[in-house]
C-alpha cells in the first residue's frame, strides 16, 4: 500500500479539526456492514462545500484514495476503504426539508432514510423506498447503490424517486444533475448515471426525491402454501389479474422453520414448517376495500390457508416473523453468504426448481426469502467458517447461484451493489464490452482513480479475508 | 463537409440492398419534425445485429457521422444528420410482444408508441408515457430525448418505465442494460445514461417496458379561471391536498382565444377567452369516485366555473380542445418558437408574472399551455418569419424566456431534449464542470465522434437556418 502521510499532513493543515487521525475514528471508519476491515489514513468531516473540493483537490494531486461514507451499513464491502486514503464521512450532512404542498422532500446525503420516512409521513407523503437498514442507513448510501426493499414491485425503487443531485465530481467541481421538477430531458443523464455507482462516480451531497400520497389505507393478509412451487405459481396468478400488492414478501419452508424455532411460535396456527407469503395492500380506503374482494376470492383458490390481520397490532405481529427470520438462520451455521439475486417473475417456479438442486448439490442449508413484487429474493448460504468443507461448498453455491440467476435472465444484486463482495460474478452479468463500456465511464470521470478505488471492477475474494467479530446495530442476530 | 463517398461504396459492398443511395431516400431522412434539412451519404436499413455492428465498425474506421433515425418526429433536429455520413433507420425493427402474465412489454426500437399503447391495453394493462407524437413516434426516440406527455405528474416519464436497453455501444459492441426484472444494482447505470442521450451514446434496438394495471374508471372535469395566476394558485392548493390527477392540461387565455377562433365554439360556455385547466383522474371506479368528492369542493371554492364530463364522448369533446390549440395559434404568426420547458410546482406564480412581463417587452404572442402536474409547459413564441424585426424580438425572448426558467430553477427542455435547436441555451441549464463531465463520457464511449455528431454541444443558430417547407404528418396544422 503507497504511503499517504505526507498527503494527509498536507489535509490537517488545510482542514484542521475536520480531520481525524485517531486509532479510534480511523478503526470506526475502517469497515462496513461487511465487516471486512481496512484502515483508513484519516477521516474527514467536512462542513462545507469547499472542504469537499479541497478533499477532492488534494487527493488528485496526490493520488490518496477517498471513500465517501453514510452511515457505513452497506453489506457488501462497498464503503469499506480497501486501499486505505481518506474516508469522506458525510453522516453529519442530515437535513431534511420537505415541500408539503407539492411533495417534494430536499435531503443532504447523509439523513438517515427512517427520518426521511418519518418526516414526509407526518406531512401525508410517502417515500416508498424501504431497506431493512432503514433506521441507519442513509439517502447518500441508498442513492449509490440504488437500494430497494419492500415496496419496490408496486412503487419502484430508490431511482425511481430522485429528482435531482447535488454534489461534486472526482476532479472535485460542484455539479447539480436535474431539478426539481418531474421532467427533465436537458443533457445526458449523469444523475442517473451517479444512482447505483456506488460512490465511484461522484460524491453526492444533496437529493430532491419525489414523494407520492401517503396511502390511506393498509391491510395485511399471510396465506401458507403447500411448498414453494405452489407459492410461486399462486402468486404470479394473483399479478396476472393485474393485482399489485404494496408488499408480497415470501419466506421459504427453511426460513419460516428457522423463526419457529427460535421464537417457539407456529408462524401460520395449523400449518408449521410451511412456506408463506405475507401481503400488504395500500392505497385509498374503497381501493383497498375492492382489492380486498379480489385478493380473497384469489386466497380462497388458490392457498392452503390465509388468516388477515384485523388490526394493526396484529398485521405488526405478522411483520415481525419477516423481521426476525434473517437473524434466526443463524442456527443452520455461524456464517451466512447473503445474496440479493432477482428472478424475473416469468421464471419463478424455473428458479424454485434450480434451488431445490442447488440445496442438494452444495448439502448446506439455504433459507431464502424476499420480495416476490419484483424478484428480489435473498438465498441465504449457511455454513460453519472454521468447517473448511463447509466453506469450500458455499463457496462453490455462491458461484453456480449467480451463474443459474443470470442465466434465468435476472440480476446477480437487486439493492445491495457490488462492491468487493460480489465482484467475482460482475463479469457473468456483464459482457467485455459491457465492462469495457463502465470503465471508460470510470476512466472520464475519475481519471486518476481516486474515488473508491478496488471496488466493483477488481476481482476481491471475500471468503479469503478475515471479517470483523464485531456487533453492529443493524445486525440480523 | 468532408466527402464520405468511399465509405459508403464499402458500406454498399457490405451490406447490399440494405444501404440506399438515391435521393429521394436521402431527402426522407435528411430532417426530422425540426425541418432543418441535411442531405445524408446513405440510409441503411439494418436486417440483423450484425448488419448494425457492420455499420459501426465501418463508420469508425472511415470516421463517418451515424445518426439513428425512427419515425424522424423530432423537434429539436436531434434526428437531423447535421453532418452528412449514414442514418441508420430503424423503422423497421418494431415488433412488439407483451407479457400479460407479469405486465412488461419487449418492444423493438422503432415501434410506435401509439401502438404499444393499444397492443397492451388490448391486455388490461398501460403505459403511461404519451407524448403528442403518439401515433407517429418510436419507442427508440421517446427513450432518445426521454419523452413525456401529459401522464408526467402522476406516473413519470419514459425512463421511470424502462426496465433495460439492448443495442449497440457507438464503437459497435453488442450490450445489454439491465434486465427485464424491477431491481437491478450490478454495475453502473448505463441503461439511464442512454436514456435522454439523443443517440448520441449508444443505438437501441429494443427495450423492456414496465407496465401498471390499466385504469378502469376515468373522469373528466374543466374549468375556468379569471386569469393565468388565479389557475396556477388553485392547481397548487389541488396538489396540495395530496391529490394527484392523472391529467391536468392549462391553457392560457391566448391558447384558448386561439382554439376558439379557429373552431367557432366557445371552450367553457359563458367564459369566453378564459384560462380553463382539464383535469382528468384515473383509477379504481371506487377510488375515481373517492377523488371526486374532494376534487368538487376544491372546484367550487377555487374555479371561476367548472363542467364535467357526462361521459366519454363529451370528455373527448373537451379533449378536442387541448389537441388543437397547438395548431390554431398560427393565426398569430407563420413561425413558432415552441419551448417544452418546466417550472418547479413552488413557482408556477412567479412564472405567470415573469411570462407576462416577456409578452411585453418582446410585443409578441406567447400563447402557452402545458402539463401543470410536472411544470412542463409549451411556450410558443409566434412571430412572422419575413417580418426581421419580429424575428429578432422572438430571438431575443427565447433567451430571456430560457434565463427565466433556469433562474426559477427549472429546466430549458422536458421532454424535446437539446438536439439542434436549444443548443444556444445549454450552458444556462448546465455549468462549465458539468458539460465538462458530460464531454468526458462521450469522448469516452464515442472516441471518434461518429455517433450524431453535431449535436447538444455544438452552439447551432437555428434561426439562421431555413427550414423545409413541407407537411408532415404530426404537424398542429
Amino acid at each position: 500500500m503507497p504511503n499517504f502521510s505526507s498527503a494527509t499532513a498536507v489535509l490537517k493543515r488545510r482542514l484542521g479539526a475536520c480531520v481525524s487521525t485517531d486509532h479510534d475514528a480511523l478503526f470506526a471508519a475502517s469497515f462496513d456492514g461487511s465487516k471486512l476491515s481496512f484502515l483508513p489514513d484519516a477521516v474527514v468531516r467536512p462542513r462545507t462545500r469547499a472542504h469537499i473540493t479541497a478533499v477532492l483537490t488534494l487527493a488528485n494531486k496526490h493520488r490518496v484514495p477517498v471513500t465517501t461514507r453514510g452511515a457505513g451499513s452497506s453489506l457488501t464491502g462497498s464503503g469499506s476503504p480497501v486501499k486505505g486514503g481518506w474516508v469522506l464521512d458525510l453522516s453529519k450532512w442530515n437535513k431534511i426539508t420537505v415541500d408539503a404542498d407539492v411533495g417534494m422532500a430536499q435531503v443532504q446525503a447523509g439523513a438517515v432514510v427512517g427520518d426521511v420516512h418519518q418526516a414526509v409521513e407526518a406531512l401525508g407523503w410517502f417515500y416508498p423506498p424501504d431497506p431493512a437498514s432503514k433506521q441507519y442507513s442513509t439517502i447518500g448510501g441508498n442513492i449509490a447503490c440504488n437500494a430497494g426493499g419492500m415496496h419496490g414491485g408496486k412503487y419502484g425503487v430508490t431511482r425511481d424517486f430522485v429528482l435531482a443531485l447535488k454534489g461534486f465530481l472526482p476532479t472535485g467541481e460542484y455539479v447539480e444533475w436535474g431539478a426539481s421538477t418531474k421532467k427533465f430531458s436537458a443533457g445526458f443523464n449523469l444523475r442517473d448515471l451517479w444512482i447505483g455507482s456506488e460512490g465511484m462516480l461522484g460524491v453526492i451531497t444533496e437529493a430532491t426525491l419525489k414523494l407520492i400520497p401517503l396511502p390511506a389505507a393498509r391491510w395485511t393478509l399471510l396465506t401458507a402454501f403447500e411448498d414453494e412451487l405452489a407459492a410461486f405459481k399462486a402468486v404470479r396468478a394473483l399479478f396476472a389479474q393485474r393485482v399489485q400488492p404494496a408488499i408480497c414478501e415470501f419466506l421459504d419452508r427453511y426460513s419460516v422453520q428457522c423463526a419457529e424455532k427460535k421464537s417457539g411460535k407456529i408462524v401460520f396456527a395449523g400449518q408449521a414448517g410451511r412456506p408463506v407469503v405475507l401481503l400488504e395492500f395500500a392505497g385509498t380506503p374503497s381501493e383497498v376495500a375492492d382489492q380486498k374482494a379480489v385478493v380473497l376470492a384469489w386466497a380462497k383458490a388458490s392457498t392452503l390457508a390465509f388468516r388477515e390481520a384485523r388490526d394493526r397490532a396484529e398485521s405488526e405481529q405478522l411483520w415481525e416473523v419477516r423481521r426476525k427470520c434473517s437473524g434466526a438462520m443463524f442456527a443452520l451455521g455461524d456464517s451466512k453468504l447473503n445474496e440479493d439475486i432477482v428472478v424475473p417473475m416469468r421464471n419463478y417456479e424455473k428458479f424454485a426448481v434450480f434451488l431445490d438442486k442447488l440445496r442438494k448439490s452444495s448439502r448446506l442449508p439455504i433459507p431464502t426469502f424476499g420480495h416476490l413484487g419484483d424478484g428480489n429474493l435473498h438465498v441465504n448460504i449457511m455454513y460453519h467458517r472454521e468447517n473448511r468443507a463447509e466453506y469450500l461448498r458455499a463457496e462453490k453455491a455462491v458461484g453456480t447461484l449467480m451463474a443459474g440467476v443470470v442465466k434465468l435472465g435476472g440480476a446477480i444484486s437487486g439493492e445491495h451493489g457490488i462492491g468487493l463482495a460480489k465482484t467475482p460474478f460482475l463479469r457473468l452479468q456483464h459482457s467485455p464490452a459491457q465492462i469495457k463500456a463502465m470503465k471508460a465511464v470510470k476512466l472520464a470521470l475519475d481519471p486518476n482513480g481516486i474515488l473508491n478505488p478496488g471496488k466493483m471492477f477488481t476481482l476481491f475474494k471475500v471468503w479469503e479475508h478475515p471479517r470483523l467479530k464485531i456487533a453492529l446495530p443493524w445486525d440480523h442476530k
